[in-house]
């Protein structure tokens, strides 16, 4: 998949919690995986795709793999930016590309590729099943799988 | 309720991960709800009564009240020992009261009163139900309510 | 302590995170305690006390009693109102009355009441030091101790 | 690096906790980072490199990049077997290679890279430091850099 120009991101705001940090005095890794997921819930249903809602109709969406790579730490209290972008739609899976960045002076901290399966939620098997329409408008104009 | 000799504790042991600690360099407080959980099903599990279990069965114990008391840090690797001591049966809820020491050297780091409610999850409304034959048992002879 | 008129409460708005939920479908009672803390500095911090500089100046507060009840299960996705009075002071510690509401209906979740004590950061000991006047004159008028 | 036979992997075993399933039914995917660094720490300890002693020396082995990727959903209370092999050394990095297995039956759930930078405590910067003796001595031989 080739991107002449990429999307523009949707960006979310959040602060860092006391209990998120680690006695090295910096935001743990794991934390990390919850802010990526907070943006990239907030970006569906700021784009019409609520995930709530998408769970409520039998749809889920688990993470199938994640990928961070840590350039510099978070701090207690900071307030972080989380950019989140639709990336590659499969038949029932898409990416989600990421960054976090420090709102004060825009230093990046984090990025990562997350890639989501599409399951039935309505059977024991859970097996894959297709994109629904919501999930597959979320990605933006020649983004979609030929 | 009057006890004059407390029935003997389970204790589980456990070790601090990385991601508990914070900042202070110590474990963040919200994880002894946690470590008491913990315990609490050991606990449950080795005197019969599985709480994975109990819930197959359609039967839930969220946490109605917790009350917690930290008289020391504990830290990064330390191994802890959970005690837990089923407490005051009601009829639709049971306590337990636990505590955290340091394995190391016996040193009490906190104390906890925790209070579930014994509640139906096969219905909607979740409602309070009585507590089934097998939490019943887990109280000490001497225990229950008149 | 007698308050005829509570003070007017701080106001702190956050959404569950699905990572707060566990398997019964509600979110897990340790979140609570990282709800209260964020509405708790959020309150200092806009009253001029930030608890990220108070620890940078040697002082810190940790978490020595919590108590908390749970009244109705909070759900993912939704908007939730952590509620923040300081309660009473002490020599070397003060309390946080709180609660949690949720936005949408206005239901109470959850209540609290957080001890915090007031600790020297600077020595290796840690001890007990007298709260600064930047903590004292969070409380209201006619809290403080005689 | 090529490994004609891969070192014996460090195995640990932990059970799952109630607070890191989520309301799909399923661990949270954010918590195999603490399953993957509970069994490095406990395989690193066990070679006679405790990392709670690394960091009292003054080094910091902060994660740098992490790939999971999700096979089979994890449950609460089953029993997981962490296992841990410590991959390339670097100059001042070393990645640790790991999967989690359910002990139950052997079924295979995640897999993980995790590469670490090798930082110096002591000073404000935290800048890379070579690889300690004691570090260096995790690796298989024949791993190491030329």
């Amino acid at each position: 998949m080739i991107r002449s120009m990429p999307a523009p991101a949707h960006e979310h705001r959040l602060r860092v919690r006391y209990a998120e940090t680690d006695q090295m005095g910096v935001v743990h890794h794991a934390n990390y995986a919850l802010y990526l997921e907070e943006g990239r819930t907030r970006c569906m249903a700021e784009r019409g795709c609520s995930y709530a809602e998408l769970e409520q109709r039998g749809i889920g969406l688990p993470v199938r793999r994640m990928e961070l790579r840590f350039r510099a730490p978070a701090r207690y209290d900071e307030e972080l930016i989380v950019r989140t972008r639709v990336g590659k739609l499969g038949a029932a899976s898409l990416t989600f590309e990421s960054e976090v960045v420090r709102a004060d002076d825009g230093q990046l901290l984090a990025t990562g590729t997350i890639e989501l399966a599409c399951i039935d939620l309505t059977n024991r098997e859970r097996g894959p099943i297709a994109l629904p329409a919501l999930v597959r408008e979320l990605a933006p104009p020649g983004t979609a799988p030929a």
